[in-house]
């Protein structure tokens, strides 16, 4: 170990007690992308990120606007032309934090309980984000920095970044490297380190029907229009079947098939049916027949009913039948589908099933396809090395369910692999009440971030 | 005519003006019964019409308690032994005026625009209250009563009038008469007055669906368990077949057959496709195969979907897979049909339907029978004579589609039939956004019940 990486490691476990003050500081931010009324706060996120960058030593640190929320860009480029360019994605947005009242301390002050620290986007990804910068921070406070780096640090991701498309092709050449670490993704369990090679895309819509022209009295009105609400219920179950397969025309047509290698080699994750069980507390499992739930998480496509509203919803009664009922529905893509041959898909499946007596829209809220990575590039093999030499043992490689927009566009606009990982846990409550931070994970991660950037540059 | 009735017609007529002042008042008490914020205003409504009974001469008036919201008394029994004791029904409870945002005028500051008053309530059924009121101080001002009066209104119809069959138990001597006169119904077209014959029963119900423990990110889990918003729809989907009809297990065993000579009468009714088509603006009628939408709304059952919720509903994205998802559904019910089997049936159902992969509960908020009255009793020959008298045109006899608990509960317990009828027109968007009552026909109104109570004394 050179003296500046045994120093990096030392700062950085010196400095623990503080890289959790300023995580809390951050995860204090309402950063909801979602929400047009949490505007100020996304600004202070931005601000608070620059901020970061400049004092960990970053240079032409600037917030850049777009269409939506801005994007936080910096640089340290001192290493030279030997040196590999690396750009370092993240985001400072977070879910919102609804139902309030599900969360055991509020969600945007966060609280440590045992070993975990609790706030909507601990771990997705403001913790990862904080991984990275202190990493840094660590490696010039002992020296230089051993590769150039470039930050890339979005405010849009948690609604399938709808800008930033636009921005990365505005900006090519000041995103320019040689490829983009990506920390928005996880590991399998506790102490089993983790490179994700493969992302699900995302198709999200908004499907709205409607009947009557208003409210009717259900007494009054009740035998002669389609409820509204009924109908949409009809065309939603219409979209499983009853092998739990997707039933929009041409919907498998471009599914890449999962090889007998790759099959082989997601059954040897830690990861089986009772891990999904304990995880989601249901009461069975469910999906797609003649495969695994691994590999329909990881590798098949899925359907999603995200939200459901129509007519009267508060306590007790109301005899209304609605006018209008609406849907959110979301798909998770794998290569080589199309989000935007899944939405004609679905209007064509639409078009076919939704029947005369009522009316519908379908509004597109946002596209990205999945993405596989070679897992054999340097830049993958050193991040191993890095997670073997913190971890004490090789990392597993996996496919993920979710998605992350900015790896396709990067691959497509960029010409960049991206290197996908991340140091949240399987529990975090992602996206859910309760999320968390495991702080001993976080802290290592930090580690493993020193190391493998000396390692790039070495 | 008597002396003492056109006396009366005159005085309501000079009283217009005040008639419509009193009835702006009375609509602007936000009586919300399902509403427990709403309290004070329930409270407001009773000592309201209260006050309005003893100002109109009534004696003994009382606002007494229930388990949930009171209901106001009053009498005036100095007609004599030998005139007819007559009960007149009303509720000061409206329904809820959500969604706010869809009202031209706010629904608690009722405004005149043309002919018409709109309000919530204005039409269900304060103003209906209103007519019954105004005529009794009119035939007061004018001279005695023709007959023995009981006023029994309520606070609890929206809701289902959950406590009233206690209250009308615990009360059977005070409210002893010969028959009730209900004008919660309405007419079937302006200048086509109405009496209602038969009614359809309620059942209502919320079902929840669950599945996993909380909420879970949609990517990381999306292909593990069953979504329970897919599931609830799945099995809302299920409860009607290709051909509209109701599929819970034995739902129409107990479904009185409309005759022939039913189905002659309803077809004379001056409503057909086109009116129900503009009434609603659907874009095209729904319902069960083999039955006219007449015939569907006032003769057989139906199943209504009147809310949904689940997951995330804002603006926007969230890409969770949600734990919840919950349904308000409600069966309008026909002559024999029993509620509480009905419940039986849907739970049946949801036994056999409802797969292993999700968890459902289900509650039942209100219950009542359908009921038909005989249309040859002298009290509803007497309402008759007295529409013809104003109107200058016979009435129509129809069965309607609503509910009125209270109709069968004063059959079983008071061993009475209830005369039913009422001046709202199919237009006056009953619980829904904008809400609005007929002055003129509220005028007209007015005058039938000065000469309905008349003939009945004569």
């Amino acid at each position: 170990m050179t003296t500046s990486l045994s120093a990096a490691l030392a700062f950085a476990r010196e400095s623990q007690p503080r890289y959790l003050v300023e995580l809390i500081e951050f995860v204090s931010i309402a950063s909801v992308s979602t929400d047009p009324q949490a505007k100020p706060e996304i600004q202070r996120a931005a601000q608070w990120v620059a901020s970061q960058l400049r004092s960990i030593g970053m240079n032409n640190v600037q917030i850049l606007p777009t269409a939506g929320h801005p994007v936080v860009y910096g640089e340290n480029l001192k290493a030279g032309p030997k040196k590999p360019v690396v750009l370092i994605y993240g985001h400072y947005d977070v879910q919102p934090a609804e139902p309030l009242e599900l969360w055991h301390s509020p969600a945007f002050a966060p609280q440590q309980r045992g070993e975990n620290l609790y706030g909507r986007g601990a771990s997705d990804m403001k913790g990862q984000v904080m991984v990275t910068l202190k990493a840094v921070e660590a490696l010039l406070q002992a020296g230089d920095l051993p590769v150039n780096l470039k930050w890339l640090i979005e405010g849009e991701e948690e609604i399938g970044s709808p800008h930033l498309e636009k921005f990365i092709m505005d900006n090519k050449e000041l995103l320019a490297c040689d490829f983009a670490i990506n920390p928005d993704s996880g590991m399998v369990a506790l102490d089993m380190p983790t490179i994700t090679y493969g992302l699900r895309g995302l198709a999200y819509f908004e499907l709205r029907v409607s009947g009557p022209a208003h409210d009717l009295h259900s007494g009054m009105f009740g035998g002669s229009v389609h409820n509204p609400a009924q109908a949409l219920c009809e065309l939603i179950a219409g979209m499983h079947d009853r092998e739990g397969r997707i039933t929009l025309p041409g919907f498998y047509d471009r599914v890449r098939t999962l090889d007998q290698a790759e099959r082989r080699e997601l059954a040897r994750l830690p990861i089986n049916d009772s891990f999904y069980l304990e995880q989601t507390g249901a009461p069975a499992l469910y999906g797609e027949a003649n495969y695994s739930t691994v590999e329909r998480v990881g590798g098949r496509p899925t359907l999603e009913v995200n939200g459901l509203l129509s007519g009267f919803t508060g306590e007790g009664t109301k005899t209304v039948l609605p006018a209008h009922a609406m849907a959110k529905i979301s798909m998770r893509l794998v290569p080589d589908q199309d989000p935007y041959e899944v939405e004609r898909q679905l209007r064509r499946y639409l078009e076919e099933h939704a029947p005369g007596t009522i009316r519908w829209e379908l509004l597109l809220h946002s596209a990205s396809p999945a993405s596989i990575s070679n897992i054999q590039l340097p830049a993958v093999t050193a991040l191993a090395q890095a997670l073997e030499d913190t971890w004490g043992k090789p990392p597993i490689y996996k496919r993920e369910g979710g998605s992350v927009p900015v790896v396709a566009q990067m691959q497509s606009i960029l010409g960049i692999e991206s290197v996908i990982t991340g140091f949240g846990l399987p529990d975090d409550n992602l996206h859910a009440p309760n999320e968390k931070l495991h702080l001993p994970t976080y802290f290592k991660g930090i580690e493993v971030f020193i190391r493998y950037l000396d390692l790039l540059g070495s």
